[in-house]
């Protein structure tokens, strides 16, 4: 039984190869590329396999997913259908994510952006802004993710907002379900936070429309997928002062290419997709504790639903 | 019965007149400058009083620090012995700070100055950290301020110490008093917050001492006071590496002049005293309630204690 490894960058695959092997020492783990037995391949861990890779293997029992969302695995045309695909989500990740929007919302609050530039000029200039309880943020996605960074927002003081598809109970947080709610939740939120699964409701959301929604001036944090982002929308939205700053940890294509108007925007700030990496020690522990549990029981806790796509 | 207000700026001062003015409709408020008859005077509200300022006044019966420190009062060697002084605190002081301090202890976890550094070179550069519960981060003075700054940083999951005066019990935080234990306190401390009083205690604290006693490339905040810091020192340290960036919101001079060195040193960060400004109005509110209740009672919640020091 053979559990097959794929990631773009051939190093981190032999990374993981090896991780696997260690935490799992009676499977045989192997890089996707090497497998010459296909027919013995019963699991695949992957991140953004290419197309027609899971497909050729017919005993495919469970896909992994090395990360927390599965539009990567869900874009391949040729998926084999009916397969499960698990998740890897976990403390670490929710930490990571907490840290990282708690972070970049209060940049934005604070307007961090302004004040380095006061600095740059020697400008000795105090910018003065309302208290968090006056400040309305909203997160778009209220799963593993978002519900965290939530109520870590609320936990600093944020008049703080969620939105997702069913409806959610969420401490100190006032929540809005469903594309029915969207206007409410986004009229006069100051800073917004996407942390939505990537899939066909959801992709370009991050629009014109949905900018002249927020209050004027707002600012904008993407931390979940590239392709949620219209990117020409946010560019416009910047020029005319709709939205004044956007911090952005993905991109359509990534890394983001060395030509895109993205990287010396004053008003965008860039991280490359390190809102929530999955440290591979622990990531590693997770996967093969879902992968044992998945074997045994042929179930787990992090199961997608592949059918709602997320 | 008069009260007389001063700050350095007159516009502020005018202001401040106005806003006391207003909320205290039966008092006789004025511009300090201004007073013809010293002897009508019972209270002055001030910020960085001038040596002097106060002696003028033979009936004053208590002194308002516009602020929660009230070093710039004791400083005034003239200073009228055995008058009250009353500290300005308040819940939109306390979390303001707690903004500024997660703000810039999670700048520097994310090693955000470095990251903006890659943005600017088009470099697709992962920087990658522990997650927050393993990095130490000690806070200085545990008062107002520095209680509600560690418990703060307790909730965002970073591993927290706490070191006061006395000694103190705060739910998640590691907590350390005195000079007995400054030492266990600082050891593998990663990020240092700084929100001790000015007193001839802790005057020049953060010196080359100290900072060899924390974590190798540790980062220290300077939320407090600039007196507290040793200009010189911190430079040497951020040379040798003992110190890795600095970010400081007070300093000897302020404004800090044009041609200090801090300006554009690469691991500077420098905000111009905002840390937890006290909102005019929320400030003007809770310097009119204690002086009403300083009045008919002769004592008032933020009384400071002069003889301590703070
Ligand atoms: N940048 C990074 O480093 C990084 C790292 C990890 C993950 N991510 C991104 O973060 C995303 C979220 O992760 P997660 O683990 O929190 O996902 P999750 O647990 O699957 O939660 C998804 C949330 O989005 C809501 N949602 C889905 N479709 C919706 C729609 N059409 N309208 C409104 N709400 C909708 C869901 O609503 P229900 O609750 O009603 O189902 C749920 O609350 C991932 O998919 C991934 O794209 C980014
Ligand atoms: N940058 C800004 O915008 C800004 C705004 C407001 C205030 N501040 C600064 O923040 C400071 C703290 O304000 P606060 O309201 O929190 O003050 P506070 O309530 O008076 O608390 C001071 C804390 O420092 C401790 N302390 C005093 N002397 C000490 C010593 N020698 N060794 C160890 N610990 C000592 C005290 O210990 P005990 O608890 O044992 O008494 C107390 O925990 C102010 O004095 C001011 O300088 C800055």
């Amino acid at each position: 039984m053979t559990i097959a490894v794929y990631l773009p960058l051939k190093d981190k695959t032999d990374w993981w190869v090896e991780m696997l092997q260690s935490l799992l020492p009676g499977w045989t783990i192997a890089a996707l590329d090497t497998i010459e037995d296909p027919a013995s391949v019963r699991y695949a861990v992957v991140w953004r396999p290419r197309s027609g890779d899971l497909a050729r293997f017919p005993n495919l029992e469970a896909i992994v997913s090395i990360g927390a969302g599965i539009d990567h695995v869900l874009a391949d045309g040729d998926l084999p259908q009916g397969v499960p695909v698990i998740r890897t989500v976990g403390a670490d990740l929710t930490q990571r994510m907490r840290e990282y929007v708690a972070l970049h919302v209060l940049r934005h609050h604070r307007d961090m952006p302004r004040q380095l530039q006061a600095q740059a000029e020697r400008d000795w200039h105090a910018i003065v802004v309302p208290v968090a309880p006056r400040r309305i943020v909203g997160v778009m996605g209220l799963g593993n993710l978002g519900e965290a960074a939530a109520r870590t927002l609320a936990g600093l003081g944020f008049t703080t907002r969620g939105w997702s598809r069913s409806s959610k109970t969420i401490d100190d947080v006032e929540t809005f379900a469903g594309s029915d709610q969207l206007d409410r939740f986004l009229s006069d939120c100051e800073i917004l936070v996407n942390l939505l699964p990537l899939t066909d409701q959801t992709r370009g959301i991050l629009n014109a429309g949905l900018f002249s929604k927020l209050a004027m001036g707002a600012c904008v944090i993407n931390c979940a997928r590239g392709p949620h982002l219209v990117d020409e929308d946010l560019l416009a939205a910047l020029d005319s002062g709709r939205i004044k700053q956007a911090t952005l940890d993905v991109f359509h294509q990534e890394p983001l290419p060395a030509d895109h108007p993205f990287w010396d925007h004053p008003a965008i700030t860039i991280t490359p997709h390190v809102a929530s990496q999955i440290d591979a020690v622990t990531g590693g522990r997770l996967i093969a504790a879902n992968l044992k549990a998945f074997d045994e029981t042929g179930t787990c806790a992090d199961l997608a639903d592949t059918t709602r796509g997320y």
